[in-house]
Order: structure tokens, then C-alpha cells, then sequence
């Protein structure tokens, strides 16, 4: 049932074609009908601006190909993530102005780019080899129309090199702090700042990093207040999320 | 080193009683002194409209209630978290309007309360035994100057229990979803709504539960994009983050 | 919205009083309301047959006594698990005829007993320490409106014991496996039986056991196709599973 | 010792060759002879309606294309699972008729198809990644003798995509509900119908997932009642446990 | 059936009474019988020379009591382990010449001790902490007719202890280690003997040491070829295992 | 130190060159000096009967080809465990009589084999992918001088195929028993049988098996007395253990 | 053999009765013998200046009392570790002159104590909570001759908290930094000084704190060089450490 | 805010052109500016005594040999950790006198080494196995200005080896102590000696040594009082803490 087949139920119910009765029991069902599925649909075109998300890691690459150039046909944009160099050739052959970001391995498509609301996103990260899921934070955050800042390199191991950065932390809307090791940046950041902050453990370590696993115990741990967590290595969970948060204030 | 110290430095600058050089090597011992910790200190002040937030567990019943005395002394608001009912009493004697929320463990003191700034902060609970975390959110986030509203005991296994509230859930400006066992709350309200969704894993559950771990690992892999976690049982912190992020809105 | 309501929206539909466009409106918001609760709360009554199943743990005496009493003004029958003496004591007062099994901890009260349907649903224990989450799945079962039997202490470090009931196993329509510590119960059991086995581990054991890990382990890993498991010491929910199996036979 | 060997034996006592004592003595030794082996060994071949399922991973590929060859000389019907694509053309070149699915990575042959039992097996996946488990879930159900629905990508966090196939959800006689990430789908299929349903956990995800973990714990914290779970990716087992529970119904 | 119906049966088939295709048919069934677990049950208290253990721990004291007093109208030995001294005076009113062993938690009854075989079960412990797991394992090697010696308290810290003790542990036939902390003893033991290492973890230790599973693992990975491990605190285990090793030299 | 510089210390003295006081002190550190190293040295060829065993697994192909060449210059015999088939061809290179058990991995060189001593020892495997591990076992037990039998394949999810071995299973001196996934293979055993059980989990399995630990936390928790337990796929230390056991028997 | 043992045999080799050969023969015995043990006894007591530290933690209050009047009728210093107040009071009755740290929970006797060696120890904490463990450490190194500063309460959360303390910091001769909850403390110390960092984890924390696990984790992962961790709670074994390399600087 | 501009500042306050309240408010702001960078960076070349180390794994080969060639063009010493042949290749075309510890995996370039201040730091390592990482322990102390030892393979399974080096054991001032498997090796050079002893487990093991895990919790419970401990596999880490205790001494 979708909204014509609504739409002409409605039309028998006024011209006395069908009983009330029938029609409520018709109706009882519709909770659970594809209309349903197609309105939440839109809600959720509307709501993030563009039609979808294409995680590329474990597709194969035609399939990429396929997916972004369908999505593509739209107005956009359009981000696919985890995507390999392979794969970025392969959509560029169907989709020629898509965009790969090779450090963060995003696709962004935007012909037409989200207008920039909100304040600034930044996003700040411990070390260098933090940089792929740093990378695909800001880009997911930019391509959803945010005000994108970064700040690398900036371990709690060399302290002045944050504090160098303060008024640019105290001026941000939303702060998304990526750490891998010990995970501390976003205790010492979450104490500096008032924005929100959303932390990001990474993989980045080894032994008893034992994956992202010691980062993401120490900030679900932090003793900052407020700083809230997203799975290791999920760069674009944090940019979204960020997005949320951003973009509400001037609604 | 504080502010008058450093008064004096530039006087004698100014006076020529000291060399450039001279004064210039004392600054740069300047990062680390008691004047960064004032500044610091104020700014934490103006941040939370609030002195400071006092962990009752695993203090003395009378160190509470001399902690809690002192600084319901200023202005307020005062609040104190996982406070046992003795402790309660004990503060009592002293602080005579404090009040107790039994389920929620809280003291709060808040003769003048903080305006109500922003959009509505909700708290959702899956279970009736996950009211405690509930409710420290919502006491956090109410006397942090925000509006609250609570939906309880709307579990993914009896899916039209959190349905019936759609409204509710599309209008609120952050939502903190709090459940325990396999914590799937979070991943369904996300999906949703639009707004930020902070994730609060309790302990509740048995056996494979691993006092919240199951409930933690299932919203840090939330399918639903956006979804960001604190720490097992930590409405504190989940409500602090709320209102970091709903109070930012209307600056 | 409820049925009523929804009914006079079709009513003015049919009476011209609103336009079709604007009742379709209203109704594409109808997958979210009370209409729906309202109607799955009755499915769910159907479909188990009784009202609710109240776990005791963690409540206070008193409320325990409350909506066991409320429960029990209806037809029944009611269940109560993880109940402590006490706690039964404090129902029994409001509920004279409701029956405690002190080492399944249940508390059961069916004064019209549902009607026993499908075959025999078999609860096997390895040891004698495994007997009070056996009892909460047989009484699960039984209250459920399931034939019960028992085999208990038949671990298979005396294998004897187990196969001189060989037949009994064979006989029956649904088995309940529950053991601790190595947790090689249901293994054995499921290359015995063409029926489903339903593997319960328990926190039964010590040291490496961590608190019926071992077991959980080993009875997701069973060598014998087609067992299922559930939560550690989660004997209701064997029950359950079992009787949803059992009493779907006949329908 | 075999049916044989014990006729004869049988035959001396009756034609008094053999002392009863000693005949006695023979056969306490019983239990653990040979013929047990073969008595069970027809039990298993009776209870599945076919020989023997080949798990293909790790084993060479002609030994594979051997074992298979062998098991399709008798009636069939023939299961292999988690097989490569060379190891079914190295199977094909025997059998020439047996069918590869390609995304569960199953051989099926069943010149002789079982016929279909029971009611339907309902195959649910949260996402396209969990593909593989649910084919080889459905494969398994469908070559056992079962009537098999999927209905794929109904993960939670839209859940209109699930409440739009509610009937079909309703009308199944047994489920089998796979997941990864966290797991959440069972909760809420397990509140929504009233059939036993089989949780299957994937090692979809990446970070804090823990390949598979957090899915396998959300499971077994289910707060749906009488949700049974196996082991992480083990769509065999899942289709095999269904398959018992379906067949069962009409003996 | 018992060995009197096996009787039976046979009688009806020397008399023919009953067909051989009837008896065989009967005789199928009996690999499944309590012939079978008299049989081994038989088997059990010649192999163990004592009727059975009792596992105190978690039984009711007039429970234990009853036990140890039926098993105490045997000829025994009988042993009970992990006794509360409670327990053990209500074992005392029933059986006045139990042993208590305090340290060990062991209850023994022995009137008539079995005879000593074999060489010198030789029991260490690393520290005074781990005394209770030792002198179960003592206790345990003992009551079951085993020559039992201890040095106990020769950590790895402090080598001189140890190695003052060469002799003794050259001599010893089967040695029983015990260490908490790191369970470094028994690598260290075990390139000094020849004879079989026993090593078992004990929960000494806090911290890191999980319970004992620090202690667990760093004894399955001993770098001294030929140790092997039982669970976490189990004495009993392991006094049980040396003394199969100890007394099988000697049949 | 070594013998020599021993030797002329006494002579000293007993030609009155040196004081018994400075000899004294010259002694005192005699503990830790090359000496100890040669006759401990000497001690362990004594004990094992050849000269050491060699990891193959992470060295050089051309290395271990040189240590095997040069251990096979002494009397043998010689063993190298996890060696990889090139491993094996260089080896033989130089040994041109060294054999290679290609499931096992292990190479063997013993122009002249140890005497069989003691019983039999006894390999058991659950399932035909943990033979590799029960072959090393074998293989390890063989070269030491043991006889060495093998029943494979015996599962307890298929009980009738180890009971229909029963007395070989009685006939053991010492039983190694192996298994993956749930790992009961042991308690099984354990329960029939009178001699040492050595228990070795291995790696096979999948999903909720975690490379091993499932079986070995099920082999540490075994309700049969006296199984004792080696690393997740240590074969090698089984057989070591084995004949440390077996060989003890007739000194 | 003892000293005494030894000196015997050295006569005899210097007065001819006996032989070299035979002389030989003894003495490769030697290094397990009671001089061995002895002589490292003097070594270990010269070593750390005084006799011994007691764990008072799990030890009977009368045999903390009868083992610390023992050691203080010595010289001392004697420290005494994880004493309850009863213990303290039990002591005391032998030892009048022993004092408790209440908070550190340490009993020393110190009649005499050992002169100050070295630089300065600095003891920093995290939070107030951690204050046992500091205090622990605090008291391990001064009665072990150190100078020992305390700073406390310099979590990361608050950085001007500790950056104020850069002089004191930067002056100390070894730091001893401890934290509970993300274990962040030492990282930034570590990248702010050039002397050894001692990190110590706390089980100050809940939920996936996990008992101190977030904090050990933290530290061992810590992006700062060279710093070294021990056990969580190990406050002794932190002050143990920092006086081994505070005092060696002087000799 | 670079030191010119600070010159710039003071110099305006010296000639009178701005108001001290204005130059305080300015320099309010100072800790948090470029300033502290350099400041610190400075400190940190001057305690060190070389510009930084590389980590080389997961850097481009192209990026690794820029890094060194640009670091190499000052004074030294360089030290490159983890580097592969390729990537020293690389470097040593652009600085040809580059040296490469194969086994270590290091990099140095050191034309005017560093004096070697201190005592002696021993590296032990318990097996061959664990070479890679002593050796990296051993390049990072010796290229920092240390007199470094080396002692391999002695681990506890053949105590003669370690006690026949105990001298130089005792001479050591620091001791950096490598193992894999159980980790036992600290526990027992810990108790040998009085320097601090850095213990650094090694991933080398299989199956239950979880990639070092066993050794980690092993060395973190040592019951060696004072030894600490850095992550698994880190000898860079070890050698460096190992350092800053050695060179201290002679400050």
C-alpha cells in the first residue's frame, strides 16, 4: 500500500463505496505497510540531505560503481566511505567529478554542496597515524554541511602543542577528538572547552592496545564530563554525529 | 605566580628596574603557574552556571555533608550524585532545602534555579530497573538548566510501547536512551529521530549481561548512525553531555 | 489516537466533513500511535496465555506483593521468578493460594491451570548445583501449559547415568540441557535426539568457570547440530522457548 | 559385534549351545561394541533424511570433491557447507548435478527432494553484509525439507522496513534472525510474533563488534522472552535447529 | 533392566519362549540400561578404592552431614572438601572420628587407610597464601593412599629457597606446584625434575591477576615442556591426578 | 668455572697452596658458574634420552636445517616440531633418513629408537580437523619410547563411537585426549577410565570458539576428577607429559 | 650442607682423606644446598635495609600481631602493608611505638630510620580517591630512606591543576604517578619530565573501568617514552620501585 | 605568539607605549601560544640529546627515508624504530652511513655518538625467540649514551643458564628483562639483584598466550617486589625508560 493506494481509499470511503468498518480494518494494518516504509524514507532524505551513506569496505567494486552512479543521478550529495583506490577508479569512470579523499578513502559527490550552518566542527587527533579516521570525520562532516577545522598531531605527551591551539578549541561548536594508544586527548580537551565533545579511539597502537580497545576504555572512563563515545575507528559516526549536534542550533 | 605577581613583573618592566631579557625569561615560565589555574578555574565557573558536582559513593557521610554545606553556601546550584539516603540525612542537618531523589540517588540545592535555556532534553529508559541511571540523568540535566522529559519502560520487545511516542521522541532536542541487557534501544530510537542520541548502557542484566558490557559493546556498534555512548550506568555524565549539547543552541 | 478516534476520522470522511488530503495527513502519522499499542498488547495477551511474568529480584517486598496481587485478580495463571522467601511470604498475605518452589525460586499461581498441549518437555540437569535454574525452567514450562519431566544429575563424567534414560530422551517433544562448569551436557544429549535441545549454561563452578563463561562457551560451540543456548542461568527463558516450541505443535 | 553376530549368538542360547551365564557375560559387554555404532548410525540416517553434512572449509579440494562423490552415490539428498568455488568445480567434475550457492557457499544435491513439511522457516537479515549466514541458513532449512521465506535488510534502525512484512512475520512457524553490529533484530522480531525464534549473531562489524561478539551478547541479553542463539556466523546450525523444530510439528 | 531381566530374557530365549527377532530387537535397546550404570558404577569404586567425594561447598550443613554419615557407614575412606567449620561440627556430632583440616577445608574419614603405593607425591607452594590449595591437594594425594610431602613457601623471588630443596623434588615421584601471582614456580620446577609437573593457579593476588587467571595462563604457557594444569584453586584436582599418576606405577 | 678450574681449586688445597678459608669464599659462588650449566646440562640428556627438541615454526628454513643436521651428528634421537614441508626438504638435504609426518609436522631422525618402555599411551581426537595437534602428540610420545595408539574421530556428539572402544580406552596407561569447539571430549573420558587423563584444546572452531578457549576453559573446568590440562594446541607437550607419566612406570 | 659442612670437607681434601675425584663429586652438588640459601638471605637483607614486608591483608589479626612483634624486636625498619585498624590496634599492643597510616593503610616501626639518600620521590595522584594507593606508595619510600613530596589531585580533567606544579614537577628525582578511570595522568607527566615515571593504575572507577583494566591499559599504552607500569593498586610495589632507583643514583 | 613577539610586547611596555593592564591581559593568554611550543620543544632536545624517533612501521617508504635524511642533516644521534630492509634501503640512499640492526629492526645514524654516562643497563631475554625485541631495547640505550650487556636465552626452564651470569647480573645498574610466553623471567631476576629491573613481555607463544597477554599479567603480578613493567613487545620503550633511570645517576 503506498500513498495512491491510500489516497483511493480515502476517495471510496467519501464516495460511501466502502463501510467504515471495512476501511478501519483496512487501515489497522497500516502501520506495518510499505507506505510506511516510504514516508520514513523521505523523513530521512530530508532530514540528512542527501539520499545515503555507501560503506564500500567488503562490496565489490562494480557493485561500488553501480551503487554511487544510481545515487549519483540524484542532486546529491553523495559519501561513500572505506573506499579502496580501486574503487574510486572504478566509480570515476561512471561518476567523473566524484571526489576521493585517499588519507580518509571517502567519495564525496556534491555538485550542489549543503549550505554551511551551525558553528565549527573541529576535529583534532593524537597522532599522525590517526589521520585516515580523522580524515573521514571531516569529510563526512563537511559533505553535511558543516564548518570544518583540523588540529593534528596534538598527543597529551607534548602538551604545549594543544594548549598552542586553545582559543581555536574554545571558539568550536563541536569537537571531535580521535586518539588511539592510551586515548587521553579528550579528558585534557573535554577539561579546556565547554562545546560538546565526541571522542574517537583508534586502532592505532599495538600489544595491549589490543585494538582500540585500551583508547576506547579510557575515554568511555574519561574524568571530563560530557565527553560521550562512539566504536574505534568510526570516523564517520563522529562527524555525523557531530553533524546532529551543529546543526540543530540554528533550526 | 598570580595575577599581582605578574602585575608587579610589567610595573618594574615599565620602571626599567628590569631587563627585557630578564622578564622575558620569567614569562616563559608562566604557562605552568597559578595564574593559568584562576583563569581556568573562572572559566569552569562561568561554564556550568554551577560550583562543582560532588561523587557522594565512597566518601564519608560526614565529609558529604560538610562538602555539600560549604558550597551551598554560594549561589548554587549544588548537586551531588550516587548519594545514599543516610548520606541525605546527613546533609540535611546541614543544608536544610536539599532535596532527594531516592530513585535517582541525587542531592540537589538550587535556591535560584539556572533558567531553562534551549530545546527539550528526554530521557528514555528501556526497563523499570534502569530508572536509577534515569533518573541521575535527568536530575543533571534538570538542575543544569534544561527542560526534561521522561519516557520509561519502552523496551524493543514490546516495540509499540516506544511507538505510541513518536511525537514526543521527533520533537525533543537530545534524547538519552539508557538500557541494559542488550541495550538495542538506542539503535531503534536512532533511527528515528533526528536530533542527538546519547547512549547509556546499564548493569542491569545477569550471566552474559558482564554488569552492562553486552549493553556497552551493542550501542558502541549501533547500526544507527550517530549514536554516541558514555560510560555503564552513567547518567551523570549522559545528562552533563545533554545539556553541553542542548544549552549551546540558543548562544 | 484510538479506535474511536480513528473511526470518527472516517466518519467525517465519509460525511465530507474533512478532505481527503487532509485525513490522508493524519493517518501517515498513524503508524505511531496508541491504535497500535493497544492492539499488540492484545496479541500479546493471546499469545501466551497469561498475563504477565514478574521477576522479583531487585523489586522491594512490598511492590512485589503489589502487582502480584493485581496480577492475580485477573484469571491467571501468574508467574513470579527470582523470588526470595521473604518476598514470597509478603504475596502470600495478599494471594493465600499461590505456591512458592523454594529452589527454582518461582512463585506460581494458576487457580484455573492452562490445559497441558503438545508433547513432553524434558529437563535435564548435569549436576545437583544446576537444580535451581532446572526448577525455574520446569516451572516455567508447567505453568506455561506444557507436560514436564525431569532427569537430574546425569553430567557425563558418569555416563551411565545419562544413557539408562535413553528412552526418555527419545520420547521427548522438547529438552532442556542445563549444566555448568565444562558445560558438555547438551552435546551429548543433542547426538542422542531427533528433538530440539535447548542448552542452559549455569554460573555453577569456580575459578576458570568465571561465572559460567566455560560453559556458555562450550554450548555455542557444541559439536551436536541444531542446540540452541541461552543466557547463563536464564532457566525461564529455556522455559519459554521451550513451551513456544512444544505448544506450537498442535495449533 | 554386529545384528549378525549377536542373531548367532541368540541362536546358540535358543538351541542350548551357549550357557545363559556366559551369553550374559557376551552381552554386558554390549553397550560398547560395534553394533551400537550401526544402530545409531541408522537412527541419524532416519531422523535428517540424509547422510551426512560436509563442512568444506579446511579440507583439500579434491578430498572434498571425493567425500561428495561418495555421499551422492546414495539417495541424497547432500549438504556441504562454507565450500569455495573451486571446490565445487573440483565437485562438479564428479557430480555433475549438484548446485552451488554461491553467497551462502553451499553444495546441495537432492535428485530426490524431501517433501516440505511443517510450516515456513522465515529467514530475517539486519543488513546485505549478513547475506552469507542467512543463505546458508536457508539452504540448510530448504534441503532438510522445509519451506523457507527470506526477507533480507530489515535491520533495526529503520524499522518501517520490518513492520511492513509483519504478517509474513506472524505466519512463520519457526524464525531464524541474523545480525551483527549489535545484534538488535531478535529483540524485536521476538516481541513482535509468537513462533520460536533462532538468533544468529554475525561477524559483521569492525572495532568494539569484537567479530561477532557484541552481537552473540546482545542475543543472549535478549529481552524478548524465549530467544535461543548460536554460535557467531553458524547459519548451519541455525538452519538445522529450525528444521527440527519445524519438521517436528506434523509427526 | 537390571542384570536380573537380562536373565530373564535370555531364559525365555533358551526356552523358546520368546523369538530371537523379539530378543534382539529388546537386547538394541540395552547399550542405554541400568545394567550399564550398575556396571560402571561397579567399576567406579574399584578404580577410586572410596565410595565417593563430597564437594561441601554450597550445601546446606545438616545436608553435608546426612551425606558424609551415610558414606561413614561404608568402609570408607571417605573425603569431603571445601568445609566450613560449621559443617564440620555438624559432620562431628554424626561421625565423631572425622578429620578436620582447617587449612585445607577438607573433611576425611579413614578408619581403615588405604594402603600406601607408589613413590612420594611432592606438594610446593610458592607462598603461605596458597596453603588452603595445598593442603587440599595434600589432604586429597593422602586419604587416597598416596605418600604425601610439602615445601611449601619457595616463591621464585627468593631461588634459594627452592633450590636448597633439590633433592627432595629430584626424588619425588609426581609433583604437585602451586603458585598465585605470576605462577611462575612450577616453569621453574619443571626444568629441574624428571618426574610429572602438576601446576595449579591459585586466586593469591589482586589486580591484574583476575582472580587467578594471570597465574592460569602463564602456567599453560610454561616454557618447561611437559607441565600440565588444572582449573584455579583446585587442590582436590590435583591430588586426585597425581595420585593416578602416583599409583598406577606400581599394578 | 667449569670441571677443570674445580679440579685444580682442589688440588691446590690439597697441596696447601691456598688456605681452606680463601677456598671457602671460592666455593661460596661455585652455585652460579659454568659448572652447574654443563652438569645440569647432562642431567636433561640423561632424563629425556635425546638430545632437544627443535621449534621449526619461525626459524630460517636454513637454519633449522643446520641445528638438525648437527643434532642428528650425536646418537638421536632427534625431534623438530611444526616444521613446514620445505623445512623439511632442506633437512633432509643434510639427513637424508629424516622422516617427516606431514600432518603432524613433526620431523624425527632415530637411527637407533629408544626402547618402548611402560604401557601404552593413548591418542584420542574428537574430530578429524584436530588431527594435526594428535599427531604431533603421537608422533612426540613415539620418539620418546613409547607405544603409541590412536582413536580418532570419536566425538560425543556420535557417543557409540567411542564406546565401542571402551577397552582400549581401559587398557591405557595414559590417555591424551583432543578436541576443539566445546571441548568434552575429556570429561567423557575421564569418567570411563582409571588412568591420567591429559587434556589438549586446539583451535578448531569458529565464531564464539575464540582460537581455542572455549575448549580450554571447558578442559579446565571438566566434572571429571583428575583430567589435567596443556595449552590450546600444544600436542608436543602432551606427548612430552605423556611419556613423562608412562616411562616413570617401570624405573 | 652448611658452612660448617663445607669447611669439613675442604679439611679433609687439605689433610689427604679424602680424594679429589670423590671432593669433585660433592661439590657439583652444591649449588642447591642450605649455603646457597643462606647467603643470598644476607645479600636480600643488605639489600633493602630492612628485614621484611608484611602483607597484612588476608592474614589473621593475631598472626599480624606475633609477625611484626618478631621483626621489630630487630633494628628495623618494618613496614607492614594493607593493615586494617583492627590489625593496627593488635599490633600495637606489642609494638607500642608502631605507627598506621590510616589512609595508605601501612603499619612502620622506625626506631631508627634509614638516612635520606637521593633525590626527591614525588608522589602524584589523580583524583582524591586514589589517595590509599599514593599513600601506600608515599610511605613504601620514605621508610625505605627517601625523600618523598606528595602532590595530589591534578587530574587531566582540570590541567592547570598540575601544569602550577612544572618546578616541583620537573625537580623530582623519580615521580610515582597515579590514576584510576582513564589512567591519563602519566602520559602527560611523562611528556612534561625527564626522570623515570613510575605509573600506577587504580580500581577507582566503575562500569568499563572493569576494576582498574581502562587504567593498566592506558598506562602501558602511554604515547609518552618511557614510562613503566605496575599492577593496579600497587602502591607499595610503585615506592618499592622508585627507592631501587632514587637511592642508586648515590653510591 | 613566537618569542619575537613576546621581545615586542615587553619592549612596548618598557617605552611606555601600552598599559600594563593591557600587557597583563595579553599575556593572560600566554600559556596556550606558540611560545610553549618551542620552549618545550627545546627542553625536550636538550634532555634527550637527539631531535626525535621515528617509528617506522606503517610509514611509506619514501616518507621514512625524507623523515631520516631531514633529522640526519642535524647533529644526531637518529634512531628509527621498526623499520623493514626495504625502508633501510631507502634511507641509505640518501644517508649512506646509516647503520641497520637487522634483528633489532632500528635504524641509527650517530657520527658524534653520546657519551657514555651511568652504569651498565643488562638486557636479558629469556629466549631466542625474543631477540627482536632485546635487541631493540638494546640499539635505543646504547645510540641515547648507555654501556649495554647482553645476556639471551636464559630463561627459567633451565635456571643454570641465568645463575651461571649472576655476577654480572649484580653489576648491572638498570636490567631490562624480555620474555614471551609465561613471562617468569623478571619474577626471578628480580629477586636476584638490587638494581630496578624493567620487565618486557614479548608476543612470542601460541594459543593461550593471547599475542603476550600471558606474559603481561605474569610480569604485572610478579612477586619480585619493585619490578615494573612497559607493553608487549616494546623494547624502544624499555630501553628508553632504562635510560633516563641510568643516565640520572651521575647528574
Amino acid at each position: 500500500m503506498n500513498t495512491e493506494t491510500l489516497h483511493n481509499l480515502l476517495l471510496q470511503v467519501q464516495q460511501g463505496n466502502i463501510e467504515i468498518a471495512a476501511a478501519l480494518e483496512t487501515l489497522r494494518a497500516l502501520p506495518y505497510t510499505d507506505l510506511g516504509y516510504a514516508r520514513l524514507d523521505n523523513h530521512r532524505a530530508l532530514r540528512h540531505g542527501f539520499a545515503e551513506v555507501v560503506l564500500c569496505e567488503g562490496k565489490a567494486d562494480a557493485h561500488v560503481a553501480a551503487i554511487m552512479a544510481q545515487l549519483c543521478s540524484g542532486p546529491g550529495p553523495v559519501l561513500g566511505t572505506r573506499a579502496s583506490p580501486v574503487q574510486f577508479a572504478a566509480v570515476r569512470e561512471r561518476v567523473p567529478d566524484v571526489r576521493y579523499n585517499e588519507l580518509g578513502r571517502t567519495l564525496t559527490w556534491a555538485p550542489q554542496p549543503l549550505p554551511k550552518q551551525g558553528g565549527t566542527v573541529l576535529i583534532l587527533s593524537a597522532g599522525t597515524a590517526d589521520l585516515p579516521v580523522a580524515e573521514e570525520a571531516a569529510e563526512t562532516a563537511d559533505v553535511m554541511g558543516n564548518r570544518v577545522e583540523r588540529i593534528y598531531d596534538v598527543g597529551v605527551a607534548g602538551l604545549h602543542r594543544l594548549l598552542s591551539h586553545t582559543e581555536q578549541l574554545m571558539a568550536a561548536s563541536v569537537l571531535v577528538v580521535i586518539a588511539g594508544m592510551e586515548g587521553a586527548l579528550p579528558s585534557v580537551v573535554g577539561g579546556l572547552v565547554r562545546a560538546p565533545v565526541i571522542a574517537v579511539p583508534t586502532s592505532v597502537g599495538y600489544g595491549a592496545a589490543f585494538g582500540g580497545l585500551a583508547a576506547l576504555l579510557g575515554m568511555l572512563n574519561s574524568c571530563a564530563s560530557g565527553v560521550t563515545v562512539v566504536n574505534i575507528d568510526n570516523g564517520f559516526g563522529a562527524g555525523f554525529a557531530a553533524s546532529r549536534i551543529n546543526r540543530k542550533k540554528y533550526e
